[in-house]
C-alpha cells in the first residue's frame, strides 16, 4: 500500500469509524460469541501472498465486530469508563504518523517536552501542589504510563530503592536480602488487585488495611498494624491509598492517613485512577485534600477524561526518586544534552524503554474540549448516576449498598447473594446492558457504572426499567421455587 | 467535535500524515531545537473554553514538528528501525475507534482471541517448535507485550516464582527471602540494559556472561560462572540469551547454551528483539537454531516487521509458569467462561491490567504484505547493510567492526576513540544522517542501521559520501592539530 491509498483507505476508515461510533447504540453491547469463535473463522497461516485492502475490510463486520464487546455503547456499564473521543482518535493518527519512539530527549525531544508540559497543565487543572509540577526547574513532575498498574508498581519500586538505601546507612549489618525480607507495603482491602501484584513483582510482602463502614482507610487502621509490624521486626516502606475504589468508589482517609506515612518514613502513593478525573471540578476537589503528603500521584485520563486508552497520569515530587531507582546508561542511549537540568528522559521514570507520543492526545482533548467541556462530561456522569441511584432508591425490593459520590452506583436486591447472581445473570443473558458485579465484604453487589461519552438520561432510564423487569420475573421465580421447596 | 467534524478533520489528518510520509526526506533528519525549546511556546495552562481543531492543527508545523527526530526518514540509521506501515496505521485507527480495553476474554473476545491466533501465525512464519504455538488446546501460546524489557521482566518474573517454589520443596528450612537472596539471572555482557533493569526490578541478582571475540556468548563461558556461582551457594535461575544484540547484532550460541540450562533448571529466555523479524527469511532461520531450548522467546514486530510501535511478540512454552506467577481474581474481573480451556486472560501475562487491540496490526500487515511482502522487506535492509558494508571496505581508513549478519554495520575510522567521537559529533552536527554511537569492549564505535521503510540504494550512497567528507575534513583538521602539539 503506497501513499495514495492510503489516502483513500484512511478516508474510508474514517468514515468507518464514524459509522461505528454513531450507531453503536443499535449494536448488542456484549456479544453472542462462545469461546473458540474465531480460530475456525480464519485461515491456520498467514498468507503468503499479500491481499487487498478489500478483503480484509470485509472481514471486519464478519469475523472481528461478532466478538466485540462495545465498551462505547450508551448500554454498557460495566468495569469503569474507557475513554473515548474525537479529538483523542485524531491525535493518535498523528502519534502514529509521526512515530517516533521517544525513550530520551533526543529521540524526539517534541515528544518528552509536550508530555512534560501537558502533565503540568493537568496538575494545574486538579490543583496539586506546586511540588509535583515540573515548572522550569521543578524537582517534581510528571509522566504518562500505560496503566496505572505500572504507576503503582513504579512508586512501589522507588519506595523500594529509597528504603533500602536508607536502612542500609543506619544498620550496615543488614544485607540487601535481609531488607527485602522486612519490607511491607500496604494498601486497603478494597485496594485494586494491581497493588497486591505490584508488591509480588517486587519481592515485598504486603498486607490489606482493614476498611471502615464506609469502605475507607482511616489513620487508626493503618496505624495499627504499623505498630504491630514494628513490633515484630519488619519494615513498614509503602501506603498505596486509593481514591475511587474499583469495587465501590469510596475513598481513603488521606488527611489522617498522610501525616502518619510522612511520619514513619514511609512512601504515600496514591491510586486515583477512575475518580482523580473528577478533580478538575472544584466541587470534587475536596476528595484529593491530603495530597499534599504524598510521594506520588496517579490517574488515568484513559478512564474519564475522554483521552483514549493509554494514558496513566503519574507526578512524583522527587523526580530523582524514580529515575535514581533504575538509571542504567549505556552508550547507545545516551546523548549530548543529558547532563542538562532541562532534560527529561522518560525511559527512567517506566517500566518499557520505547513510548508513543502520547501527549499528543492530551494536548489535543484539552484544547479541543476545555476545561469547561471536561468539566461537562464528568458532571454530566456524575448527575446519571444520581439518576440511576434514585431510581433505585425509589423501588423498595431494591438498596444502594454504598454512597454514590461520582459515576457508580452500587445496588442490589434486598436478599441472598444467588439472588442477585441470578439477577446479574439475567440481566447479562438478555445483552441489552452489561454489567459486572463485585463483593463488599461478604455481600454480592451489582456495579452500575457510568461509562459512555454519548450516555444520556433516556439510556438511564431504559436500564432501570430493564432491571426491573428482569427482577420481578426473577423475584417470581424464586418465590415459586422457594414456596415448592417448603411444600417439599 | 462531533461525529461529522471527525469525517471532515479525519480525512484532513489522514492527508496531512500522508503528506508528511511522502515528503519526509526534505524534513531535517534530527531537529535544531535545544532543551527547553517548547514550553516558551504554549500556553501555562490549559484553557478554560474548547479551541478549534484548525488552531489545534496549525501548531502541529509551528510547535511539535520542529522538534521531532524524523524516525521515518530514509537518512535516519539511529538506533534500530522502528517500524511503520500504511496497513499498520489503519489498523491502528480501527483500534482506537473500538476502543476495547481487553484485559479479559469477556472484556471483548475478539481482541483476546484474534491475538492468540496471530501470535499462532507469526509463530509458524519463523518456524518456531510447536510447543510455543497455542493452536486449540496447546500449553504454550503468545501474547503481544508493549515492548522487549517487559517480555524480559515477565519471564524472568516467572522464572523466579518457579524457581523459589522449587527450592522451596527441596530445602523447606530456606525463607522466601533467604532464596530470593542467592537468586541469579545472567545475560550477556552485550545484553541490552533492560535485561539489568529486570533483575533490578525483579530484586534478584544479575550477572555478566563475557562474549568472545565475536561478541557472542558461548556455552563454556556459561558453564564456568555457573559453576562459580553454584559452589559459593547462589542458586542460577535465569538465562537470557540475545539473538542480535543491540551494540553490534551478534548471536549468542544457543544450541550450546539451551542443554546447559535445560540441565541447570535455568529458564532461558531468548531476546531477538530486533533480529527476530529477519527470521521469516528461510535464510536467516538457522540463526534461531536452539530456541528449542528456551522457556521464552521475544521478538519486535515493532522493530521490524512494518507493525508500528507497540507490538512486541513473547511466547512461552508454558502459559501456566506466566499466569502461575501472578494470578489475582477480584470477583468484578472474573467471568463466566473463564474456567475453559480455550480462553485466555492476557492480564495474567502482563504487568497493566488494560490492554489496546493490538493484534489487529499484525492482522492487517500480515495479510496486506503477505509473507513474500516482509520478506522483500527484510532483505532490501539486508541488501542495504552489505552495500554500506562494501563501501567501507572499499576506504582503507575506515573498519568494520564486527560482522554484518542483519541491517546494522559497525564501523569507525581507523585510530582513536577521541578521533571517532569527533567524526560522529560533526555527522550528527550536519544533521544530513543520523547515528548513534556504541562501546565494543573499550572501542567507540559508529553504528549504521537500515532504518527506514523507504531507504533505498541512493540514500546509503549519498550517506557514505557524506560520511567520507566530513571524515577527510576531520582528518585534515585532526592531522594539522596533531602536527601542531607535536611542534609544542
Amino acid at each position: 500500500m503506497d501513499a495514495a491509498e492510503f489516502r483513500k483507505r484512511g478516508k474510508e476508515m474514517v468514515d468507518y469509524i464514524a459509522d461505528y461510533l454513531e450507531k453503536i447504540e443499535k449494536r448488542q453491547v456484549f456479544p453472542d460469541v462462545e469461546p473458540g469463535y474465531l480460530r475456525p473463522l480464519i485461515p491456520d497461516c498467514a498468507p503468503q501472498d499479500p491481499e487487498s485492502f478489500e478483503d480484509v475490510f470485509k472481514d471486519i463486520e464478519k469475523i472481528i465486530m461478532p466478538g466485540v464487546t462495545h465498551w462505547h455503547s450508551p448500554y454498557f456499564f460495566a468495569y469503569f469508563p474507557a475513554a473515548s473521543s474525537f479529538p483523542a482518535l485524531l491525535a493518535d493518527m498523528l502519534c502514529g504518523g509521526i512515530g517516533c519512539v521517544g525513550f530520551s530527549w533526543a529521540a524526539s525531544p517534541a515528544c518528552t517536552e509536550l508530555e512534560t508540559v501537558m502533565l503540568d497543565w493537568l496538575g494545574k487543572m486538579i490543583n496539586l501542589p506546586e511540588e509535583f509540577l515540573a515548572g522550569k526547574d521543578g524537582q517534581g513532575g510528571g509522566v504518562i504510563q500505560g496503566s496505572a498498574s505500572e504507576a503503582t508498581l513504579i512508586s512501589l519500586l522507588a519506595a523500594r530503592t529509597k528504603t533500602i538505601r536508607r536502612v542500609q546507612l543506619e544498620k550496615p549489618e543488614l544485607t540487601e536480602a535481609d531488607i527485602m525480607g522486612r519490607l511491607v507495603a500496604y494498601a486497603s482491602d478494597q485496594a485494586h488487585s494491581s497493588v497486591e501484584r505490584a508488591a509480588l513483582i517486587g519481592g515485598v510482602k504486603i498486607k490489606n488495611v482493614s476498611s471502615d463502614d464506609t469502605f475507607s482507610v482511616c489513620g487508626s487502621a493503618l496505624k495499627k498494624v504499623l505498630d504491630e509490624d514494628k513490633a515484630s521486626g519488619l519494615i513498614p516502606f509503602f501506603f498505596c491509598a486509593t481514591l475511587g475504589t474499583t469495587p465501590c468508589c469510596s475513598f481513603d482517609k488521606l488527611l489522617e492517613l498522610g501525616p502518619i506515612c510522612n511520619k514513619e518514613n514511609i512512601w504515600m502513593h496514591i491510586d486515583a485512577a477512575y475518580a482523580g478525573s473528577a478533580f478538575i471540578c472544584p466541587e470534587f476537589r475536596h476528595l484529593l485534600n491530603g495530597v499534599e503528603f504524598a510521594d506520588s500521584f496517579n490517574f488515568n485520563p484513559h478512564k474519564w477524561l475522554l483521552v483514549n486508552f493509554d494514558c496513566s497520569a503519574m507526578w512524583v515530587k522527587k523526580r530523582s526518586d524514580l529515575t535514581g531507582a533504575f538509571k542504567l546508561e549505556p552508550l547507545y542511549l545516551q546523548h549530548h544534552h543529558q547532563e542538562s537540568g532541562l532534560v527529561t528522559d522518560y525511559r527512567h521514570w517506566q517500566i518499557p524503554l520505547g513510548r508513543r507520543f502520547r501527549s499528543l492526545k492530551l494536548w489535543f482533548v484539552l484544547r479541543m474540549y476545555g476545561v469547561t467541556g471536561l468539566q461537562e462530561h464528568i458532571r454530566k456522569h456524575v448527575r446519571l448516576s444520581h439518576q440511576f441511584e434514585h431510581l433505585v432508591l425509589q423501588d423498595e425490593r431494591f438498596e444502594i449498598c454504598a454512597e454514590v459520590v461520582l459515576g457508580l452506583v452500587c445496588f442490589r436486591l434486598k436478599g441472598s447473594n444467588e439472588l442477585n447472581k441470578a439477577l446479574l445473570k439475567s440481566i447479562n443473558e438478555a445483552k441489552k446492558i452489561h454489567l459486572v458485579p463485585c463483593h463488599l465484604r461478604e455481600t454480592f453487589v451489582l456495579r452500575f457504572a457510568i461509562c459512555s461519552r454519548t450516555v444520556e438520561s433516556t439510556h438511564i432510564k431504559f436500564a432501570w426499567q430493564h432491571i426491573s423487569q428482569l427482577a420481578t420475573a426473577l423475584l417470581k421465580t424464586w418465590e415459586q421455587n422457594h414456596h415448592q421447596q417448603l411444600q417439599q
